[in-house]
Formats: C-alpha cells, sequence, structure tokens
C-alpha cells in the first residue's frame, strides 16, 4: 500500500526528475484542461450550446470525474511528497496543510463548482462561468511561468510605487479632464469617475477614442496626458527588464559557480551532471544554456593557465 | 515639554527606527488621506453629491481638522528631527525652513484650499477640486516611489532629450499632416494646432481615431509617422530600464559592500545587523534580498578558499 | 567542370569572406526580391492590376525564371559549401539535405506559385498572393536579423510563458466582460469569443474603440484589464530587452576574450587580423565596436602596468 | 582682427569650456530659435495670421536677420575652432567643409526659405512651412540629445533588422486581411496597400479603429495580429533599452577609468579636475554622477587595503 502511494506520489509530483509515466501522465492532463478551456469558451456561444447540449455535458462529467480523481490521489499521496515527508507532523496535519497550498486549492476549485451543480440546486449559469478558473491549474506545468511570477513578486515593492504613481496621475488626469470639459460634454466627463475612463484609456495609451476631449482647452491638457502615457508605460515595463535582466544574470552566475566547483579535477563525473541537471531544471535554464556554460568553464580551465585578472599563474 | 517634542518627532517622523505607535499613527493617515480621495472623486457624482450633502462636509471638516493638526505638530517638533537638530541656527530658522520643504507645502496645500473656503468667501466649486491634492501627502510614506523618481531624476537630461526629440517629431509630423490633409479636411487638419491632436495622439501610439487621415498621401504619411511612434515610444522606455537597472545594481553592490566589510571575522553582531537593516531600509530592498546578499557573503566566505579570479589562497 | 562549382558555390554562399562579384549579385537578388514584392502589393489594386497587366505578367515570368536559375545554381553547387563538404556522404545526400534545409524551402516557395500555375490548371487568384511569401528570401542576406531571432529563440520558453500569461488573462477578461455587457451589448459580446476581440484589442494596447464597455460596472472591469494591459505589454519587452542586453554582453565579450588571446605579444599579424574579422562579421558587430574593443586591449596592455583588480605587478 | 576672430569662435563654439558670455548667447539664440517655431505654428491657424499679419512678418524679419548675422559670424570664424585649427589647409578650404558640416546646413536651411522668399518671386504658402525646420537648430545646444542619437547610430544595423522584421509582417498581415476581408468590405480592404493602412495602426499598437475586421475569421486574424504587435513593439524597445545600458556602463567605466588613473597619488590637482571636468561634459555625465564616482574612487583608496577580489595587499 505504502510503496504504492509513493509511486503515485512521484508520478503526481514529477518536477525535475520525471518519471517517462508521470511525463505522460501531465501531457494527458494538460491536453484535457486545454480541451476544457476551449469547450467553456465555446459553449457561451447559443447556437452551439443548444447544438451540442449533450456533447458538453458529458465532456463535463467526464473531466470533472478525472479531475476528482486526481485531486484524491494528490490528497491521498500528498504525505510522500518530498517537501512534506521531512515535515515531523501527522499524515492528517500534512493533508490539512496540502489543502490549502495554492496549488491544491485551484485544484479544488477547477472542480467544485460542477460537483455543487450535482449536490445542491442552485443557479447553473452563473457557475459555468467559474469553471474556467480550471485554465490556473496549468501554472503547475510551466517552470518559466513561475519564474516570470517570482520576478513580479521580486519587484512587487516597486510596481506597488509604480501603481501608485499612476493612480495619482490617473486621478488629477480625470480630474482636470473633468473640470475642462464636463459643462462641453456633460453625457461623457459628468463625473470624475466617469472621466476616468477616458484617463484610464488614455494613460495605458490604449486610446478608445470613444471619449475624448473636444474643446482646445481640452484637447491640449489631453495632450499632455498622452505625453504623460508614454512615462507611465516606460515605468513596468522599465521594472521588469531591469528584473529579468537581474534575474537571468543571477541563475546563470548560480549554475556557473556549481559548474566551477564540480569542474575541479577538469571533469564531471555522472553523479555531478546529475546534480547540474537537476539544478538546471530547478533554475529554469534551457539545455543549450547550460552546456554553453560548461563548455566555457571547460575552456576556462584549459585555454588560461594565467589568471585573465592579474596573469599570475593557475594551478 | 522638550521630552514631549521629541517624542513627537520621533512618532511622526518615523523612517526607518519606528517606533509601533509611529507605524500605527501612519496607517491611519494613509486610510485617512485615501478616504478623503475617494470621497472628493464620489462627490463630483451630482447625485450622491446631493443626496450626502452632510455626510461629505462632515467628513471634509473632520480630515481637515486633522491634517491641520497634522501639520501643527509637525511644525512645533521639526526642530526635533535629525536632519534639523544639526543646522546651528534657531528654532525660528528651523521652522521656516521646514515650511519651505517639499513635503510640508504638500501637507499646507492640503489643508488651505478648505480654510480658505471657510475664512474667506470663495467661489467654492472651483477650490473644491483643489483638495484632490492631498493625494501627494501619500508621497512621504513610500520609500519605493522616492527610489522611482529618483530614476527619473538621474536621468532628467537623457529624458529631456528625448521629449526634445518628440516634439521636434511632433511638430514636423502635424506641419506634415496639415500640409497634407488641411484642404480635405479643414474641420480636424485646419492648422497646426489643431494637426497636433493628431500626431500627439500617433506618436504615443494611444490612437483614439476620433481624427485621421483619409487621402493616400496622408495615410502614407500617417503610416511613417505611426512608424516613429514605435521608436518615440522606445526611447523613454529604453531610458528608464537602462535606469533602473543601473540603481539596482548599485544599490545591491552597495549593501553587499557594507555586509563584506561587516563580515570580516565571519560574523555579525546585533549592532552591525541593526546597521544593515537601517542601510537596507534606506535602499529600499527588501528583506529577502538582503537575505540572500548576506548569505551569498557568508557563502564565500566558507565555500571559496581560494580566489575566483586569480586563484591565490584567500586567509 | 569542378572549379566552376566551386566557383559558383562561392560566390551565392558568399557568408563573411564575400568576393566582389558575390556582393554584386546579392545586391542584384536583393533589389530584384524588393521590386518583386512592390509589384505583388501594387497588383492587388484593381486599376494598376487591368492597366499594366502586361508588365506585371513580364516582370513575374522574369524573376520566376532568375529564382528558378539561382535555386537551380544553389542545388548544383551546394556539395561545394562548406558546412556540406565535410559531410562523409554521397552528393545526392547532400543535395536531399540541402533542399530541405529552410533557406532552400524558401527559395523553392518563392517560384513554386507561379510553376504550379504555368504548368497545371490552378486556380490563378488564391496563388497569387503566396507569391508574397518571396519576401523571406531576404532572410539569408541579413545577418542582424538572424542574431535578432536568435534572441527570440533563446527566451522562447520565457516567451512562450508570457504567452501563456496572457492567454489566462485574455480568456478571464473575455469571460468577465461577456458576464457583465452580454445582456446589454448582445451583438458585441453576445459569446466569450466575441468578447475576445475587445479583450485582444484591449491587453495589447491597440484599443480600436469599434466595441466597448457602456455600463459603470462593464467600465471599471474594463479599466481594470487596461491596467492589466500595461503589464501584458511590459513583460515580452522586459524579457526581450534583458536577452538582447545578455547577448551583446556575451557576443563583445567573446570577441574581446579572441582579441585577448591573440594580442598576447602586443601586436596582431595579418593572420590574426583576417581571423578576428571572420569571427567579427559572425558575432555581428560592426566595425567601430571591433576597432573600440581591439584598442581598448590595447590600451589596457599598455595603460596597465598593475592588475586592475588586485594591484599585482602584470608582466 | 585675428584676435577678434578667435573670441567669436570662442563665444560661438562654446562646448565645454564656456565662457559666460557665450552662455547667454546660446540661451538667446535657442529663445529665438522657440519663438519662431512657435510662431510659425501659430501663424497656421487663420485667424492669427490675419489679425497679426504684420507682427509675424516683422518676427520673420527680424530672426532671419539675426539668424543669418550668425551664420556669417559662424562662418567668418569657424577656421579659429580647435577641430579645424588642427586641418593643415588654406582658410577657404576649412570654411568649405565648415559649409557642408551637418550643423552648418542646418543653419542655412533655417534662412534659406525666407531669403529666397524675399529674393526671388515664388510661392510664399509652401515654403512657409519649410521654416520650421529651424527646429533643428536646437540640435547644437543638447549633448544629452547627440548621446541618444548615438545609441541609434550604434544600434542601427538591430535596428534595421527589427525594421526589416516590420516589413515582413506588415506586408504578410495586410495581404492576409486583403484576402479575408475584401469582399466584405471592399472599401476599407480593396486592395493590399489599403489594407496596410489597418496593419500599419495595429502593429504599431496606434489602433485608430477607424478600419477594422468586421468577419469572424477576419478578426481571428487580426487578434493574432495584435499578438504580433506587442513582439514588434517590444524589439526596437529592447534593443533600445539595451543600448542605453551599455553606453550608460562604457560612459561611467570611461570616466571611472580616467579618475583611477588621475588619482593614483590619492588627491586632484586643479589641472586634473579641469581635464575630468572636460572629459565629464564630453561623457554627457551629470556633476552629481561624477562626483558619486569620484567619491566611491577615494573611498576604494582609502577603505580597501586589501584586494576585493583576492585578498592581496594593495599599495
Amino acid at each position: 500500500m505504502n510503496t504504492l502511494r509513493k509511486r503515485t506520489a512521484l508520478l503526481l509530483e514529477g518536477n525535475g526528475e520525471y518519471t517517462k509515466a508521470g511525463h505522460i501522465l501531465d501531457i494527458f492532463l494538460i491536453t484535457l484542461i486545454m480541451i476544457n478551456v476551449i469547450a467553456i469558451v465555446l459553449e457561451s456561444i447559443v447556437n452551439l450550446a443548444q447544438t451540442y447540449t449533450y456533447e458538453f455535458l458529458m465532456l463535463e462529467i467526464v473531466s470533472v470525474s478525472i479531475f476528482a480523481i486526481e485531486y484524491g490521489l494528490r490528497l491521498w499521496s500528498c504525505v510522500d511528497r518530498t517537501e512534506y515527508k521531512s515535515m515531523a507532523t501527522s499524515n492528517f496535519k500534512r493533508r490539512i496543510k496540502f489543502i490549502f497550498s495554492p496549488l491544491a486549492l485551484i485544484d479544488l476549485l477547477a472542480i467544485l463548482p460542477t460537483l455543487l451543480m450535482f449536490f445542491i440546486a442552485f443557479d447553473l449559469r452563473f457557475l459555468r462561468v467559474f469553471r474556467l478558473l480550471r485554465v490556473f491549474k496549468l501554472t503547475r506545468y510551466s517552470r518559466a511561468m513561475q519564474l516570470l511570477l517570482q520576478s513580479f513578486r521580486d519587484e512587487s515593492s516597486s510596481l506597488m510605487a509604480a501603481f501608485f504613481i499612476m493612480a495619482v496621475v490617473l486621478i488629477l488626469a480625470s480630474c482636470g479632464i473633468y473640470l475642462i470639459e464636463h459643462d462641453i460634454q456633460p453625457d461623457k466627463f459628468g463625473s470624475i469617475p466617469a472621466a476616468m475612463w477616458w484617463a484610464m484609456a488614455t494613460l495605458t495609451t490604449v486610446g478608445y477614442g470613444d471619449v475624448v476631449p473636444v474643446t482646445p482647452l481640452g484637447r491640449f491638457f489631453g495632450g499632455v496626458i498622452t505625453l504623460l502615457s508614454m512615462g507611465m508605460v516606460a515605468i513596468p515595463t522599465g521594472l521588469l527588464a531591469s528584473s529579468f535582466s537581474e534575474q537571468l544574470r543571477k541563475r546563470r552566475l548560480h549554475f556557473n559557480d556549481a559548474v566551477h566547483e564540480r569542474l575541479h579535477n577538469g571533469k564531471l563525473d555522472n553523479e555531478q551532471i546529475e546534480h547540474l541537471e537537476t539544478l538546471r531544471i530547478k533554475l529554469g535554464l534551457n539545455k543549450q544554456e547550460a552546456n554553453k556554460i560548461i563548455k566555457e568553464q571547460l575552456n576556462a580551465r584549459t585555454q588560461y593557465m594565467y589568471c585573465r585578472h592579474c596573469g599570475a599563474r593557475q594551478d
């Protein structure tokens, strides 16, 4: 029983040291999630929903069943996952902890709406759309996205500050255009919240054009705001560019250092290669990049007999 | 009396070495400012203003009273602030200097419109909107925003140059479209200033679409300008990205150096940790980042017996 | 015969060590491709197509003949190209390999539609536009573009993740606006796929404005989505900025190292200069840049008698 | 006479070692140029042009006279400018060379239209707008802008490649939308060049919305193109961000090295400070930045007795 649980854990966890079966399972689940999302989107077209009512229902029942089984298996086997195994508590507490982890909550949310619809008499229409949250289940499978989200978290204080500047400019812009234009276009700039619709579309450079100032003064003010919009867009872009650059540098440096250490005697044995491979996946570097770093390090070993910085002999 | 003043200064100053009470006060004031801003925005909706006249008035009176008290206390206690204490002048001159500091001016601006409305018979409507400048009071509380604004100041000459390029392109674009289209659409491109409205919306990629060229030549010229708009947007974004990157690097390097120095004997004592904490807040680094740097430095101490650059033995 | 084939290969290959004749041939072919693309674009204007039917046909026949001859020569001479010469297989296998290389496929695609039109009775109109794929023939001639595409490939996993985030936000945005507005504007937000048109235009900051929310709640939701659009645009820009920065750094470092090695005795002989030149073209560095690096290295040689890092004497 | 010419040259040249009078003259000329540009823009408003005909004419005459005198003085004194003085040719050849330098050509262009209008009977209206080229005269005065333009030149091959990718995508996008929509909206997508108007507005994220696809397939294709637009905008932004970053780093490194060299004995004498000041202006670094670098270098001198890299003693 325990061996089966362990195997299930390994099959479902599969981060880094994929077993082949786990890989196939992942691809199957990703495909299923995507089909679900597409189906829910298409179901909103009245014609299609009426013609294929039965097919949509069948897909939903089958999908939810599979997702429910998946959730059950994850809940059952989670106690054998590496991150929980090390905790010195009972299996029950481990499972409680697992249930409230972000990824498990997403899994629960993916099946809950439909389960509710079956067991409780409830307004179907409203809940149906919530099934779309199923799309978040894909988060689990993308290493690169997790690293991307990491960048957002690293820069959170700067991004909050950028958001705050945006909010201040937004308030002043809508207040200004309200003062200038609310007498001429009372239907469009009748209040500051109404004027915010224009200010938002302008400051983000979306520029719908359904609401625009028409007086010369309003257009002058609007022109100033369009100029400010360039700054507004530049701030988050600049922050993320800087953050991505920093992250990339750090991860490569990290891998580089790891290779440097392991290359001490000039060669990599199998165990070391496996260790580097795990690190590579954790850092989200692609194979070519890792190869290049290792090759460079090997070259550095053989090419430079003397320190590239001070000319001292290198042993 | 003096002790009370000193405590008030510490309570209100609260930069870095927050006392708990100061922290609560800050949160209270931030909340109050936000409520005020939202109230002023909502007050511009005629329905709401008529229904809740009394409530809006009460909120205004209470808020201005609190802000006035805050301003008074800041003015009174400013002589005990660290940056003024070191100045070898009378308390009066310190207070004069404080009154004309940017943050104090903002504080004054936040209460002035309402005070004027109460004491002088004046046009209410116009001033009411100026109360929105209260939003700037929030500047005081965001370290990250001050660092963001620092980037703008650092790049001011480059941004001015970018702005100048923008102005030149703007003038030439509106001049060109005016020449091409002012005969066909005299209501839209009747003069160069009128044509600027189109040029501005295009060059900032806002693109309202309320004014567009219609002749083939005008559209060809417009197409060239849309292409230029990509460059126009790219310049400030690129400048800020480069500047943020540089700032981040510098601040981390600064912290890194500070840690390096203090780690000379391999450990950090309490006083050193407190010093680093103050520096961390001043530099706007988050705790994780600081931790990472310290950990890296500690690793560097223990991991590398030999210089990573020239292989020389490290003591 | 073999000498002729070798010469043809050298003439057509011309990557790095351009012969003068090869250079002229390249310019001729680039010009021809451009004339072709312009002609195909202009041919879509009904007036022009009717007036100049004969001229367009002549240009097409002449161009396709030249491109066919070019393709034939490339196919014939490919066995003498440096990258194929080293392969230890028969000429036939080399040619098969060449046919399925991306650039050769593009060359084939450029002549195929017209050839089909002549030899098989087929719907002319539809194929005519496919001749535009001819524009891809230009890929061969731009080193910088190949390096640009390299950046996209290097960041492919991050860009895929960015695309995935975009897709998730897109689905949620269109789903949200569908829920809010599909009763009020059934013609515009009648289904989630229809709502995607608005969501796409908004999230990419294009903002056509042909479809916009009109209810207060819809506008509030729309405002939130416009704010998110800034993040959506910032991610790929940030990724590419970071990637370009990294690539530039790497290529210059690579060249720098190559110069450093070759400058060991303080001078560059002719052979070394030629080697560096080939490397420079391969790395896509311009001449000025290369010059600057060499000059800096020479200066480093003469200026710094002591290591800039540790002060040790440099031989 | 020669002394006067030398003084005039110094007065007009004024790059770096500004004399006070030269500085005032610069400000006067900048103001005059700006007034001119504003006047020409305002003159396009029919009402204003008719009311203030005389004033506009007077301003034009006065301005052109001043610019003509300026041009004459520059031409006369150019032989004493540092960059021409070193040339071993006659004054005449120096002046010829000066006349064809970009800045001198701009100066000539600024006065030519009006001169032509006075001396030759010519169509006035058309030439009047060309006086706007006068705005380019400002180029001379902005160091930062010259550095910005340098970035464009450095990245010219990459930007050309980006432009080429843009052109290819543009052609394919307009070709695609033409195929899909030209039957349904023949007035808007009637030919590929017409469809380019939509493709251009979309790919640059301007998005006027005057021309949009209406069929489901057209909207799907349009959605794909809006997604591509993010990449199109990201490429030049990324390139410039990377280039600015590189330039900034290089210039600071350059200044840093210069300071490092001059600080060899731990102090800066007056001559060295002046030399660094000239370099600072040439590199376009602001004073604070330069100060920081010098301070850091001084700190590095006193703080680190041991190499920060390998712990070796530093003399």
